[in-house]
């Protein structure tokens, strides 16, 4: 790696400890958090590695790192079980003798004591820091070192302290260090309505040298995501070149395909929708089993349109609480166009609501046949004055369809709110 | 590494390639799915290793990590565009040229001519394999080499195409060329209504090394689990010391504490035990917002014992859908244990139900007071004969808060229907 005095990007290696992750127990949260924060803040990553909790291996990474990194962040290792051998590895690492930390075992002492078991040698262990290392935190593990002009981080791995330590010592230090880096910000362009193969084909032309951004695609579930990459030696110019960009890539993809941007996501957008006009929403849901009012309700304020939503999973709920006439279910099934349109209606007239949405389907894996196999799900969208209704086949498992159905439930309502009509995709 | 001929544990080391893991864009699921599925079948990673799409760095990480590995397993870079540079760094870490694969590019020409666009030269790169590389799969990336006699899989970094080439290629792969590996196995105890220093407490004079397995903690939000690992020259013998162990884990915990073992959730075991009563369920909620109703139906055959739920937000909602009466949201407020009550008996005999739950509560960041603040939540469970509610004060966000409370509610339904007290937790 070229390591210019002043660097145009300021780059790190996160080392995570545990053998956890390795094991496959856990998901690495604790990268993904790191590697998002530090890149809102202009910092990135060159190389994330996970080992476990042996010794050798991080005296040999942290060796290894250190030559090519700006800074490093390491997490886990630090408590108190034979497992624990962050402290040692560093101290051979950096050949820096372990030194107890007075005020740390002082405080290790009060606060573990009360777990009525005698913890001498673990809490000598833990305050034995190598020579020349600041304490982070008061109430955690946690410690810097500035090692051959290399700020080097070793955080806790417990998510909470980690996320902690990070937002409030260890990016607002590296800020101070690395005044002079390169900024680096990126913009999402959420994409509705429209296959991966589409989008591509869309933004074939685009040209994004000439935009001085990069561009990544990323299907999240049933939406795309258009992210746009900026680099500049400041954030406002970084801010320009991704104006530029989105206005290209809105005029390539089509606004009414663009639902939103960055955090914005459908639930939002539509919450906000239902606000502007005054309406009132409302819910029936067979096989999404209340998926869908959950998505709307994780939307704070959500009470402010949604008061009630129906979950009417047997035909006599439909009938009892959605007024689905039992002619209907007969001679259509449950799982049909004409009862996804009667329980939205039902759902409209009973709640009193200005918009309902009728979810009925196959989620499986039992129940599917040869003209309406798993996967196969009606949704229908009603207003005082207009009704839609779609069939989708949707692959996966149980869940997964599940998931799709209450996102294209999503998609509907906000086309039926923003008044367009959009390209349909299953 | 020591590497004994006949291996006590086959070790390898994972490479994921991508910027979009160091950006933080997505979160590394692939490696968590990999390193899941190879344990299961007695294979570990030692060492899972992050790049990005930089030659230079993938050839350095493949040479470094060819000494250290019984095999290699890499994901991702195997596309057709200027960032996917691993066919490339394969050459050079390995000094084996680039030959073009015959059936591999008439498949590509075939598959892409079809996007209508010029992509000659990107599909010869795809196309250009390092020698004595395996294509692997037909309709994707991927291929496999022997170098060194250390086995190193190349999968795409797309989630679906590396699943099932690991689980119909390289996992029967590497199970022929390691037969003699120790057997590891795990097996997980799912402990509810205890907090995790009461779990430690209760463990605290368990003798691992006398029973022969190493153990983990694992709180996974409100459940707490007790991992169990056992490795041995054969499966038998794993598995007759994951039994000794669990046997006394399960007297020290206590067996009422304990819902279920490795992947049976709540959700699946208050299924079985209301298919096995005959009983139907029924859900009222309000803060959850149909989260709990969402969790029940995530379980395929749910419509035996759930016909509906009622998400009411609004004290109408409460009133016409439950028959709670205004004099008691009056008197009460709509977060309180006599409404959570009124709430469950009301879906009860609305649904004509054998168990309902009703669940009210603050769910935030909003609507919270001195005498209730954000994350007070009241449940109650109601069958015919018996009755109970519990006031819980939860942390965290609003969505953390929802998930609390419904797995909350799926605790306390899990008490009723086994009749067994528990001690409770917030």
């Amino acid at each position: 790696m070229e390591m210019p005095d002043k660097p145009a990007q300021v780059v790190g290696t996160l080392l995570t400890i545990g053998d956890e992750i390795l094991l496959g127990d856990i998901p690495n949260g604790n990268a993904h958090h790191i590697a998002r924060e530090l890149r809102a803040k202009g910092f990135r990553l060159q190389r994330i590695v996970t080992v476990g909790d042996t010794e050798n291996e991080i005296v040999e990474l942290l060796s290894q790192c250190l030559d090519k990194s700006h800074f490093i962040v390491a997490t886990g290792g630090l408590g108190p079980t034979d497992d624990d051998r962050t402290n040692s590895a560093v101290s051979k690492a950096f050949s820096r003798p372990l030194i107890t930390n007075q005020d740390y075992e002082d405080w290790l002492k009060k606060h573990l004591s009360a777990m009525g078991k005698d913890v001498s040698a673990e809490l000598e262990r833990m305050a034995a820091l190598p020579k020349g290392a600041v304490k982070l935190g008061l109430d955690m593990a946690g410690f810097f070192l500035l090692h051959r002009n290399v700020p080097c981080y070793f955080l806790p791995g417990v998510p909470g302290e980690m996320k902690y330590l990070l937002g409030n010592i260890v990016i607002p230090d590296l800020e101070s260090r690395f005044p002079e880096r390169t900024s680096f910000l990126k913009h999402i362009v959420r994409v509705q309505g429209l296959l991966e193969a589409e989008v591509n084909r869309r933004l074939r032309d685009l040209d994004h040298v000439a935009l001085g951004v990069d561009i990544g695609y990323l299907p999240q579930g049933r939406e795309n995501w258009i992210t746009i990459f900026a680099s500049a030696p400041n954030e406002e110019e970084c801010r320009s070149l991704l104006r530029k960009a989105e206005a290209k890539i809105t005029e390539l993809i089509g606004e009414r395909n663009i639902s939103g941007h960055n955090e914005d996501c459908l639930e939002q957008v539509i919450g906000r929708q239902l606000r502007a006009r005054g309406w009132k929403l409302t819910t029936a849901e067979s096989c999404t089993g209340g998926l869908l009012s959950r998505k709307i309700t994780s939307v704070a304020g959500a009470s402010d349109y949604l008061d009630r939503g129906f979950v009417t999973y047997s035909n006599q709920a439909k009938t009892e609480l959605l007024g689905v006439s039992g002619e209907l279910l007969q001679a259509h099934g449950a799982v049909s166009e004409q009862v996804a349109l009667a329980m939205a209606e039902g759902a409209l007239k009973a709640a009193r609501a200005d918009i309902a949405v009728g979810i009925t389907g196959i989620a499986g894996p039992e129940g599917g046949s040869p003209e309406k196999p798993v996967g196969t799900v009606y949704i229908a969208c009603v207003t005082r004055d207009g009704r839609t209704v779609e069939r989708f086949s949707f692959g996966g498992a149980r869940e997964q369809v599940q998931e799709s159905a209450a996102h294209a439930a999503l998609v509907i309502m906000w086309k039926m709110l923003t008044g367009e009509s959009l390209p349909r995709c299953d």
